[in-house]
């Protein structure tokens, strides 16, 4: 047994609460090192009435370690805790310092979780577990009041450059509606809409106006009833990191320097603001003299920001927030966002933008989810630029759902391209058989997927500007296929509990080297087996599982059940979903 | 080189903020396996001006690894930052999700410390890295007013029972200062002094009230006053995690059960309040019918214990909260309170009472300190109980000095015993030589130590009632020889920062079956050499260090130092503390 492998802490991704009853036990070994792992349970003030021997699964595996896990209700919600390892050979009980042969007698020297409160439990809004998100870029969407358009705005469809407009506003996006109803989307989340100079609006000039060009109040909050009118909830960015370069209080710190009432609310190094050496006097978004980064610390700041938070909560009634650049902004600040914003609405899903592990924010006092790019990576690595194979897909996705709690993955953002980035299109090469592969994933796996606008239809593009495209609205332009493809997708994820939170996921067919995927989506009520070929050659999957009764679910493949295994073959870039119900199991 | 042992997380204990412009990184690898470590860092928009490779250097070790560490200085306070892995045979890079041989050209895929925000960095009282506590059951410290001490208290000095008194008081506090001042103590632990029926006190029935036994608030001041002119702080207990019996919310919702307006106070799973099977129909401290756990979710209750912990710093000016039971309260309510208290007194140590590794509580947000249990256990190991060798305790310190943000150390509470446990010299089977070996192990070791009342005068006792006798004032009945050894090792102690925490620890001899010890505290300005020998035979140490200029500063010793090393002979159970100034290096 690999001692040196074996990772526990006592908090965190390892031991947390799922709901006022229930703690979740993680441990994490050597991969297929052990015959099997149990968790030894009790109350410290109550041992030997409450001990408990329970047997945990492997729920997850990467390239070098298994994760195991069990359930645990503890009787009176304290817990001390160990576990026994096995491997062929030995048998060891593990504690809070050390590996024993001796079972422990009682709960001394076992780790503890002293108390499930139930107000630090991770406890996101149920809603997520079954969206399927939206992502709208307002000025590059529809134009829908062109009286509003920014002066110069260039033909709708022209070339997307950093600084041009095209007059995208939000009766555009009240107008197209239908469109996202038909797709089958369920929330939307809309990059910033508040007054600012640049065309993305990651530039606040003031985070209580809606931007002009973009609409008003009164336009924003029909444009919200109408999203809730028809069963799509509305999520905004919140750009608190940094202001723009006209926001008020900068402007006045820009004129008046050390004297100006303002000078705490950014980070200014030396007096006067300006740029040497390339690096600005004063900390900004990246080296972004435009993007003053906010002293979120400072109580005026706080408390405005704040503000910001709870208005449009309450004014206009959106259903969550993300957040900009959420990981430089202090923890702090965000711990009191979180209280600000769940007072203002319970229910409202608060989503940091992440591009590295986030843990740390996940933990019930800050986010409900981060913006899920190491699944983007694992994704693309495979599906797109076919760089990683199988396995190693299989083994990125199972560090992943490691690394956070379950209620996290549960309602993770899981996206495939954004503002931010390339589109899915381009980043396949153009090729819409990758790209389908790849959203069949997205859509088969836990958490809520989110389609960039114009992706449905075919939208292609590069890193910004060319990510930011005008929606194409003629029909005949658009690619009706793939929406319809996007379309039966959303479908099935919403007939289908256990492809969202609801199913375990259990890779079948992963192998080095291998270009194709089996894997299972388990609850209670159903399977469903997914089969994926990312190669230019036809794949037969031969599957040692049960026989069942299977059917068709979505795609197409040629396939027989028996008493000997799963057989299917699917074409080159071919997929399939099949589903059954899962076997009584006879114990 | 064994990739399953090599950990890192990117926040907590292995990436945190130390102050606003310095960063702590950490790298846990296998126990002797790499040659060398560095860490590859730079700002990830400023990625070639800002790149560094960093040597870490190992700052702690145990049975099954080595734990790497260095500091960092982010140029615009943001960091990515990988790490380089070296042994005989290979080189490897290591980033956020895997190891590679190619280095990694610029900051994609590292780790990420996004932003060095002051708020969230654990910025511990700078007094408490110097301050030498002792810790008081008021009850049994002194009587210096018979005319408050309860009815039928016994004489001072007879056996203490788990209920019965003895008429200490706060007035006998302010008459034995002096005892404390020739000792040398500048800081004070008391326990609860607010109005309770036990003679403990932890079962408050008026947060708000001193008890009438201990005296009244004016003589609280005084005390506390008395206490600030002698250079001595306080410390008060908070009994956050449950009420008493007698505490008048209880009383009503026992009194009204479900009508009760304070019947949310505590968490009651079913009227009325009763105890079945032995179990409360409601949560306690332990299943102690009589401790009824506080519901600090709830506003009321936050915002009445929030003032509890306000009004004593305001009113009295105390210096810091210890709390008990700390770790089965919500980690929500401590991020209040440490708000509220740090408001009322930045200079305020939050101390939790803790058992087991406390890591989540030590991150900036919550306490400043935890009750060194962990600590405490080692020391019982190995000097008292002797059922580990040197070699066990070298690895369970460097355990724990790897488990906490340095800073943290800095100002651990290392206690060796308390009312909650047998006394020191009685867990010493009353040898005085053991007791003095484990004392000088907790005075030359980084935190603050305490000493339980009376345990430098030879008092002795098991487990309660037995470790809260009263304490001896008849100096014939005092061990004046312990007293002194106490008052030594503390003026030792205040005369070399490197003793505090301003010194490294480096381990010169522990060996497997050892007995003895050799120890350095190393500082910029000396160096400390600690040599103890736990045996019944003199013990010689050879020590492979070098030459330098030494001097006895405690204890004795036979020793020389040449060229060849440094060379002592201890006689049984004796100890030395050698100093040096450092030699220059010459590089």
């Amino acid at each position: 047994m690999l001692l040196e492998a074996i990772y526990h802490h006592p908090k965190r991704n390892w031991a947390f609460g799922y709901d006022d009853a229930t703690l979740f036990l993680r441990l994490r070994v050597k991969k297929n090192d052990l015959t099997a792992v149990h968790a030894l349970t009790g109350d410290k003030y109550d041992w030997d009435r409450t001990r408990q021997l329970i047997p945990m699964s492997k729920f997850a595996t990467d390239g070098r370690f298994d994760y195991y896990q069990c359930t645990v209700k503890p009787t009176h919600r304290r817990l001390k805790y160990g576990f026994l390892l096995e491997d062929e050979e030995e048998q060891l009980w593990m504690n809070e310092n050390d590996f024993t042969t001796q079972e422990p007698q009682n709960a001394d020297g076992l780790f503890q979780y002293p108390f499930l409160n139930p107000i630090d439990i991770l406890k996101p809004p149920a809603w997520v577990k079954d969206a399927v998100f939206y992502q709208i870029f307002p000025e590059r969407f529809a134009n829908g009041d062109p009286s509003i358009s920014p002066e110069g705005a260039e033909a709708w469809g022209d070339t997307p450059q950093t600084d041009n407009f095209f007059g995208g506003d939000l009766q555009g996006i009240i107008d197209h509606l239908d469109h996202l109803n038909e797709l089958g989307i369920n929330a939307l989340y809309m990059t910033p809409v508040f007054k600012a100079t640049t065309n993305h609006k990651y530039d606040t000039e003031d985070y209580m106006e809606v931007d002009p060009h973009f609409g008003d109040k009164e336009t924003l909050k029909r444009m919200v009833n109408a999203c809730h009118d028809r069963g799509i909830r509305v999520l905004f960015d919140a750009v608190f990191n940094h202001s723009g370069r006209t926001f008020k209080p900068f402007v006045d710190v820009l004129e008046k320097g050390k004297a100006s009432s303002y000078k705490d609310w950014f980070h200014v190094h030396s007096f006067p603001l300006e740029v040497l050496d390339d690096t600005p006097t004063y900390d900004t978004f990246g080296l972004e003299p435009m993007m003053p980064k906010l002293n979120t610390e400072h109580p005026e700041v706080k408390k405005y920001l704040l503000d910001v938070a709870k208005y449009w909560i309450e004014e206009i009634g959106i259903d969550g927030w993300r957040l900009d650049v959420a990981d430089e902004v202090d923890h702090a600040f965000w711990r009191e966002f979180r209280t600000t914003v769940k007072q203002a609405n319970p229910d409202a899903y608060i989503l940091g933008e992440m591009w590295n592990e986030s843990s740390e924010w996940l933990q019930g006092d800050q986010f409900d989810a981060t913006m899920n790019y190491p699944f983007t990576y694992a994704v693309n690595d495979f599906f797109v630029k076919k760089e990683s194979d199988a396995q190693s897909f299989a083994f990125a996705i199972g560090r992943q759902l490691a690394r956070y709690p379950q209620q996290a993955s549960e309602v993770a953002f899981n996206l495939l391209d954004s503002h931010d980035t390339p589109r899915l299109l381009t980043l396949c090469g153009d090729d819409k058989r990758l790209m389908r592969l790849a959203a069949l994933f997205q859509f088969t796996y836990m958490g809520a997927p989110c389609i960039y606008y114009g992706d449905e239809i075919g939208l292609d593009g590069d890193a910004d500007p060319g990510c930011r495209k005008c929606m194409e609205w003629d029909p005949d332009k658009q690619d009706r296929e793939l929406f319809d493809f996007y379309r039966e997708l959303i479908a099935l994820r919403k007939e289908h509990p256990a492809l969202r939170a609801a199913g375990s996921l259990t890779f079948l067919e992963a192998e080095p080297e291998g270009t194709s995927l089996a894997y299972e989506r388990r609850s209670e009520e159903e399977v469903l087996l997914v089969l994926l070929n990312r190669s230019g050659k036809s794949h037969v999957f031969e599957l040692d599982i049960p026989q069942q009764d299977w059917e068709l679910a979505f795609g197409e493949s040629q396939w027989s059940a028996g008493a000997k295994g799963f057989h299917a073959e699917l074409p080159p870039y071919g997929y399939a979903v099949m589903k059954t119900t899962p076997a009584k199991r006879v114990e």
